[in-house]
C-alpha cells in the first residue's frame, strides 16, 4: 500500500519525479495531480474514495474518450470544409481508432506510470491506448476544455494527423518519394541515428539526402516513423515535382 | 433566393426577428447569426460557398453531436461518482438518443427555422434532433466549449434529465405518485391550463392538489410531461413516505 500513501502525500520525491514527466508529456504545468495520478490506476489497485468509490483510470477513460472525440471533431470540421458529415465521421473513426491510440499511448511511454497489482507483461496492447484517453479525462478535470484541446494538438493532430494519409489516397510518403528519386534516376540516402537527446523515451532522427545534399530532417521514436517523417517533408517540398511524376 | 439574400445581409428585419427568438433560445446574445442560419438550412437549399462548399446542417450536426456528448460524459462524470465506464456510457446513450433529441428538438420547435426547398411535412422526425444538434455545433463555432456546456444545462439537464428515471428505476412519478395516494386512501387532482404566456411555443401548466392543497407545479410543452414534472416535484416532496411504501 505504499502506492496510496504517496498519493495521499502531495510532493515526495516520487511525486517530484511524476509531476516532472508530466509537465513534459504535457506540455504545460499540471495544477493538481493527484487527478493524473488516477489515470494510471489500474483496476487491479483496489483503491477506494472514502465512500467506496472505485477510483482507478475507467471513468477517466469515459470522460477523456468523450473529449478527444470532441477536439477531433471540431479540428476536421475547420480544417476539411468540403467534408460531408460522412467524410468527417470517418476521418474521425481513423483517428480515434483503438490501434491509434494505443501507439500515441506507446510512443509516450505512459504505461510507466501505471500502478498495478498484476504484472504489466499481462496488460495487453488496449491498455496504452486506454490510459492515453483516461490522460485527457484528467486534463479535463484539472485544466478544461482549452487544455485538452491543446494537449490533442500537440500529442495527437500535429505529430500524427496527416489528411491525404487518412483518406488513404497516400499510404506512405517514403515509397512515394523513393519511386519518385527512381524515375528521376537521382541518388537518395537516409541517414538514421539514436537520438535519446534529453528525453526518457528513446528517440531517433533521420536526415534525408538528396545526391549529397541534406534536404529534410524527421525525429520520432521509431526508425520508420522518423524516415516517414523526413519523407513527407520533402514530399512537400518536391510537391509540385513528385505530383507531376 | 430570397434567403440567399437575407443570410448575406446582416441585420434585416428577418435577420431582427431571427436573432430576438434565437436569443431566447439559447439564454445568452449569440456574436455571429450568419453561423447560426447554417444551422437551419437543409440540403434541398443546395446552398454553396464561393468555392462550393455545401453550406447545409449537416456539418454542424456532426460538430454538435460530438460537443453534445462530450458536455453529457462530463456531467454523468462528475454527477454519479459511483458509476463504472459500462453505466456512465448507457446513461449518455440515453441522454443523447435519437428519440431524445428529437424531443428536445421539437420542444423549442426549431423546425420554424428551417429553410428548404421540400415541404415541411416530408422531413420525418429525425430532422428534430437533427437540428437541435446543428445549433449546439453551431454555438461553439460562435461562442466556444463553455457555452455549449451551458445551453446544453439549459436546455438538456436541466429540464429532463433524471438520473433514477434513466436507469429505469422509477419510470413514472405520476404513476408512482397516484399509486400512493391511493394506498393511502388520499384524495388527489391534477389541474392542468394552457399557460403559453410570453412563449411563442406553447406551453401548459398543471396544479397537483392533495386533498385540497397545491402541493407541486408543473410547467412544460404537453400536459403529459407537465403532469409528470408536478409529479417529480411531490415525489421529492414526500420522498420519504412515498419510499416507505
Amino acid at each position: 500500500m505504499n502506492f496510496i500513501r504517496n498519493i495521499m502525500k502531495p510532493r515526495s520525491e516520487e511525486d517530484e519525479k511524476f509531476y516532472g514527466e508530466l509537465k513534459i508529456i504535457l506540455g504545460f504545468s499540471p495544477n493538481n495531480i493527484l487527478i493524473y495520478r488516477k489515470a494510471f490506476v489500474h483496476r487491479s489497485i483496489k483503491v477506494t474514495d472514502e465512500i467506496g468509490n472505485p477510483q482507478n483510470y475507467e471513468r477517466l477513460e469515459f470522460l477523456g474518450d468523450a473529449m478527444l472525440g470532441a477536439v477531433i471533431a471540431s479540428y476536421l470540421f475547420k480544417k476539411v470544409p468540403s467534408g460531408n458529415e460522412g467524410y468527417l465521421t470517418q476521418m474521425r473513426s481513423k483517428i480515434v481508432s483503438r490501434e491509434h491510440l494505443n501507439e500515441l499511448g506507446r510512443d509516450l511511454n505512459l504505461i510507466r506510470f501505471v500502478q498495478s497489482n498484476i504484472s504489466k507483461s499481462k496488460f495487453g496492447e488496449n491498455i496504452n491506448g486506454n490510459i492515453f484517453e483516461a490522460l485527457i479525462g484528467a486534463i479535463y478535470l484539472d485544466k478544461g476544455y482549452k487544455y485538452c484541446k491543446r494537449f490533442t494538438y500537440k500529442r495527437v493532430i500535429k505529430p500524427y494527423i496527416d489528411i491525404p494519409k487518412l483518406e488513404g489516397k497516400i499510404t506512405s510518403y517514403k515509397s512515394l518519394f523513393i519511386e519518385w528519386c527512381q524515375k528521376q534516376k537521382t541518388d537518395f540516402k537516409y541517414e538514421v541515428y539514436d537520438d535519446t537527446g534529453m528525453d526518457t523515451i528513446r528517440h531517433f532522427s533521420v536526415k534525408l539526402y538528396l545526391e549529397d545534399k541534406v534536404i529534410a530532417k524527421g525525429r520520432a521514436t521509431s526508425k520508420k516513423k522518423a524516415e516517414e517523417i523526413a519523407s513527407k517533408r520533402a514530399y512537400y517540398a518536391f510537391q509540385k515535382e513528385i505530383s507531376n511524376n
